[in-house]
């Protein structure tokens, strides 16, 4: 069972700059032990269950929450696959190849 | 405190339809009492926390994977107010007096 | 063909309250002509192509910067079907129809 | 002006494997020019102007339809910045140095 979950989460009533609040965030995922990987957009999170995922949800936001913001945003993506396992380096490798083999047509 | 979660949950190996999928997660919305409103594109709820709120995920994925799927794709967003309450009527009846606002101008 | 669009965005730098801002950006899309539906956490349009659609972006964007805010986030999601029309109305109703037949069982 | 692009699209009735239409959206991407990273959950591009940005969108899904494919799905999120540039790398870096503050405390 592979789950992947894509996650932003960041105040909207701070100001311009959000890295030292999205550090923070991405804390809560660091701490978890689950294989993650930073983008500019997000954080990408691989676990074998969905509960184990969402329950990093609350905890990212009481983090926001203990730093005193007043409104926070989150968009967060889910892609599940049962029968799959270490896709958050094998998606896009699968891809990689697929672009390759199209090249070479 | 007003959590608002929008969530789009549904099969991607299952053809053009997914109105009998969707309808099951509905349900699974619909049994957990908390105040919803179905849109074309995803399903809105608001929660007095956070964690109501996730843990609804992992029961719509079970009942997706019960019957059968394959892969199951979910958008998720958040909007989270502190100090605000019932905003699943609210916020958009603030955008249309805002709306009719610039109108008079 | 139908496409509908759900769109969200919104200045990110500019304090707690947003509907200010918001309504400015629904105009853009009052002002196309094409069918919408406000939710309280989107806006949803609907068109016959994708580059109608799209084109409302940049424009909303440019309503948002015009009125001095520095940051900006949106998302879009997209569902894209050539054999429909109007799912506007149509999207809700056949979930809602697949909802009372699963409540007979 | 930096404006990131993150854009996932996918057809949602072609069973449970996607890579083959998803490498054929990221060459539209590729041919593009501009610069892009390949995440595990979708593609980051960024430009100087959103209209550059969206007009990928169009391209990408006809590039699908052209597949055969009956129902297409995509996300797409926006982060704005007037006042910044090159930001595929800048974003990633300011969250570890974030990070790495906060580790030292």
């Amino acid at each position: 069972m592979s789950v992947l979950m894509e996650i932003a989460m960041f105040p909207t009533d701070v100001g311009e700059s959000k890295s030292r609040y999205v550090a923070r965030v991405i804390e809560v995922i660091r701490e978890s032990g689950l294989p993650y990987q930073l983008t500019p957009m997000a954080t990408i999170v691989e676990g074998e269950s969905i509960e184990e995922l969402v329950a990093l949800i609350p905890k990212m936001y009481h983090t926001l929450e203990a730093m005193g913001v007043k409104r926070v945003y989150s968009v967060v993506k889910f892609d599940i696959r049962p029968s799959k396992e270490n896709r958050l380096k094998q998606k896009v490798q699968s891809v990689e190849q697929a672009l390759q083999q199209s090249a070479k047509r």
